[in-house]
């Protein structure tokens, strides 16, 4: 706790409500009555109470402040100015283009460790830093503002619970219940029990305060880490509050004040402001920083070709083998570890592998926080869809592993099956997308994501596929395999996954009936190896084939035909192209004409 | 209640528990422990309680059962067998292709009204079935049977707020607390005081009982619809109940029976089982059928050309407009209505407005349950990814608007914009997906997405474009329109919504310099008016440009480029590019290249 009396308190709570005002005045956009209502908390937070270095906003035991109710952006940026870290002349350049102080944070300013603006996803986000300071043995507390509203969001409780159950007391939430929405009043106004009833319940302590009154405000913090559990502190708040002829009015939610209200708002504030600039803040313990070397290389594997063996199974066991050689790898799973088979890791590193439940959200939160490994059925990850974009926004390092993808999963039927993920994981921003065929690639590919920064996603199978790469080939993300070509060849067909396999058999077929085909192993749907494809295609007049276990819209075939058909190649797509239902593995293959038999038919009907 | 006694009841739970063995292990995958603990539950449900005509399962005032924990599927067919709907020998054809009885159910099935299988989804769709048993005066009642590792999804928490807020004492939540996950026991095991607090915090009424005595179960659904609150009976069960040597035993689950076990549990519940057939269920009460007619026709509308209006506005009016034609339109908002526009239709039709708060999946779950109309920004509809891949799956007719697409929105930056969307939708079974670029393409297609049965997508922007049509031009789906086209054209332009204002734009520019473009408004970006297209292109020397306010991957660009690739048409793709950041709208259409000088700049180095 600093040594720092309320008034002053109060007085840079104010100067950070003028700051708020005059940016989003000057914006002509913005959330200046959002960041009125929680300007007592943050000024308390940041000038009264949080162990951080401002002038190094990343070192590794700095308190983590998140602000999940990231529309409140402009009081974020003028607690940091206040701070010190940045002249508080630059607040005024707020939204402009080249300023990095954007509408909602995003990483690029080294204060925010992740995207905010999608409301209830910060809490997620903030467990996974909470875990992870105990994995590192770090003593920093990670507090997350949020609004009353946010906490309609059931990503917000999926997090509640996971921390609850893992007793985060490293972990402070703040609620600042201002009342009002966006478009009407929130669904509880000021009645603060209801929260408390509901964060209990899931296993939170929980403290009521008047969100203005910086007494109770420090007390409350100064109890922060007592007991065992996660700590929510619910700040009854009016919304523009400071504001006499705006706090808690309706129909100010997003709006900026004019000049002239400016004028009379600051006019208000003023005689109490203060400057932050100058005033200590309490420094960070010098814990020692975690390791975070890469190793030298990862243990080799040993695969013998035609060993029948799923990628998703490779996958756990390049998810072993890559966490024994780096330990700063840590695995999270959706309660299906069994079909995954991140269980083999879960097992040998329990310390450095987190349950989170059947709740996607909050494991891909949780894997943002950590910069972690995340991995269920990939069409599950469809519920998180929202976070990973935002883990895009945030270019967390997160890596995803989405298995059982399409028809090939056989008889659990459509619900269980990926047939939309190459789609969705494609516009992520900054994204890499990979589709191995076979173990070795799958390993191969699990190293290359290790040693990638950003989002990846990679894509596995349930069925046994037969090895058919030797176990020194290098797989470089980007890159493609031709592992059928000969002179005079009719097609190429662009595969992947289980289609590859496929592929390769219609090959064989078609070899024996005087017809060649070029066979690409396209592992990396993204970036693709247009070079490679294009090379190969105009080796046959410009004709080829995509194979997917996937709807024909937004993946494989889309991604080649998107990039090349520029160049004048004609891309044919076999795809999963109706609703499809549960059947065996190689009868849904068949019926869904991605099976070899459909490959050969398709290309006889075309050359 | 129906006269039937309790140990009649428990006989016909044995014989639906041999039913599901049966069935998976013939299919040799399933579910049948997760079958088993509920089977005491589902035989009281729909031989002692539930109103409902087995015969005719869509019956306006059947009451509702939805099996959200939907890998037990073989126990709800065996019901329904049971029930005399269907020959029990069918039972056996669980997984087959040809086969209705899908791994998870469909709405192929009549009893089934959602897609399950995704976890904890089926509680808001519950949620929609109340409220409109509401409004349509209806006194039928909604039961869901849920898991309790699905509590962990906090959509189930979101649709249980709501439930709350609504006082829908219509709907009866079943929770079957069986202990133990996928992968491991679930984090709170058989403490059903944990599931107590927390529903009895978001609103609900709650009771305890043993899952597998048919007393206690029979006495508390006897009391269902009393006071003001949703009910949730929490069940304490064990999974594989009624299998000596399977029964509470971690490892089951997800794993049919052998021959030989098989053999060996039916042998343990062969002596009590009792057949459903003949028994009477308590038929419902013959309430009049809601109306259902769609209008002769839809208002018509009324703007001038030229004049400025944002396609978010033209939405709103299009709502309003629709809804007061046709009493069977609802709609739903996640606290955006004064952004998205649908606050017109919320302030003349309350009753058939639903404020859904901030949880975009229970309003995507409760649109389904309904099937109604949701709108928000377009980039929060990935947070209800999963739930709109269900919806597709359940054939629902569900009605999505997204508003604040693409870099167009300006200064709030990417956490609001929606770059992702039409990848995302596009990928969905059976979707149809709308890009209107004025005000009266806009209402013109509201109209029929209204006609059209099952998931469409509509994009609005946030900026406003000039009207550019006649009040009386026709948009079928499926359709473009050829906006400028004269011969010795050097390039067909496809655009959409904002940058089809910014293509025409172009079109003037290039003229002027003797380059004449074909332009197309692609208002239909699912399915493509392909052929339109690809005529154009032909008298363009096969030449193509793609404009899109989105990532280019699964957009617009890839759409064409994906159809049309295989004709030799060439598509080169406008789109943003990168990440991109907050910013006045034109400066940001200029910034990511795809503005009207863009444009013009990127034709003159193609042709």
């Amino acid at each position: 706790m600093n040594d720092i009396d309320t008034e002053t308190l109060k007085g840079i709570a104010n100067q950070l409500r003028i700051h708020s005002i005059n940016a989003t005045t000057a914006a002509g956009s913005g959330h200046p009555t959002s960041c009125c209502s929680a300007a007592d908390v943050v000024a308390a937070l940041f000038f009264g109470h949080m162990r951080f270095d401002p002038k190094n906003p990343h070192f590794h035991n700095n308190d983590r402040f998140i602000l999940s109710k990231g529309h409140a952006a402009p009081l974020l940026y003028a607690a940091w100015a206040e701070a010190g870290l940045f002249p508080t002349e630059e607040l005024l350049k707020l939204r402009q283009l080249g300023s990095d102080l954007e509408g909602h944070p995003t990483p690029r300013l080294p204060f925010a460790d992740v995207a905010t603006g999608s409301l209830g996803q910060g809490l997620a986000v903030g467990v996974g830093m909470a875990l992870c300071a105990r994995l590192d043995n770090l003593d920093y507390r990670t507090y997350v503002l949020m609004g009353d509203g946010e906490c309609a969001e059931g990503a917000v409780w999926e997090a509640a619970s996971l921390a609850g159950i893992n007793q985060l007391n490293n972990l402070i939430a703040i609620v600042d219940v201002n009342r009002l929405g966006q478009s009407q009043e929130t669904a509880f106004g000021h009645n603060l029990s209801i929260y408390k009833k509901r964060f209990e319940a899931f296993g939170w302590r929980t403290e009521e305060i008047d969100g203005h009154d910086l007494d109770e405000i420090t007390e409350v913090l100064a109890a922060v880490g007592l007991g065992a559990q996660p700590l929510v502190i619910l700040a009854k708040t009016l919304k523009g509050a400071g504001i006499s002829f705006i706090q808690d009015k309706e129909g100010w939610h997003g709006k900026p004040l004019s000049q002239e209200e400016a004028a009379r708002a600051i006019a208000e504030l003023q005689p109490t402001a203060k400057s932050g600039i100058g005033h200590p803040i309490q420094p960070p313990h010098q814990s020692p920083a975690p390791k975070n070397e890469a190793p030298a290389s990862y243990p080799p594997i040993n695969y013998k070709l035609g060993d029948l063996v799923a990628t998703r199974e490779a996958f756990g066991a390049a998810l072993l083998r890559l966490g024994e050689a780096d330990t700063r790898i840590v695995a999270l799973d959706g309660d299906t570890k069994n079909s995954t088979y991140s269980e083999k890791f879960f097992k040998k590193f329990p310390n450095r592998s987190t349950e989170c439940f059947i709740a996607e959200q909050n494991m891909v939160g949780v894997a943002t926080g950590f910069s972690a490994r995340a991995s269920t059925f990939a069409c599950f990850f469809s519920r998180a869809y929202d976070q990973i974009r935002v883990a895009g926004i945030s270019m967390a390092n997160v890596k995803i592993v989405g298995s059982h993808v399409g028809v090939s999963i056989g008889e659990d039927g459509p619900s269980q099956m990926g047939l939309e993920d190459l789609a969705m994981m494609r516009a992520i921003a900054g994204s890499v997308v990979l589709y191995p065929g076979d173990a070795v690639s799958t390993e191969k590919l699990m190293d290359q994501m290790a040693a990638k920064k950003g989002i990846c996603f990679l894509r596995t199978s349930r069925p046994k596929t037969p090895v058919i790469y030797n176990n020194d080939e290098q797989f470089p993300i980007g890159g493609a395999k031709v592992l059928r070509q000969s002179p005079g060849d009719k097609i190429t067909v662009v595969a992947a996954g289980v289609t590859l396999n496929e592929a390769l058999k219609a090959a064989e077929t078609l070899k024996s009936e005087g017809i060649g085909i070029t066979v690409i192993d396209a592992y990396s749907v993204k970036p693709l190896a247009r070079d490679v494809i294009k090379a190969a295609a105009q080796k046959t007049n410009n004709l080829v084939l995509t194979v997917e276990d996937h709807y024909p819209e937004g993946g494989l075939g889309d991604a080649v035909a998107g990039e090349l058909s520029a160049d004048g190649v004609k891309v044919h797509k076999l795809a999963v192209f109706e609703l499809p239902h549960s059947g065996k593995p190689e009868e849904l293959l068949a019926k869904y004409g991605i099976d070899a038999s459909a490959i050969a038919k398709k290309i006889k009907s075309l050359v």
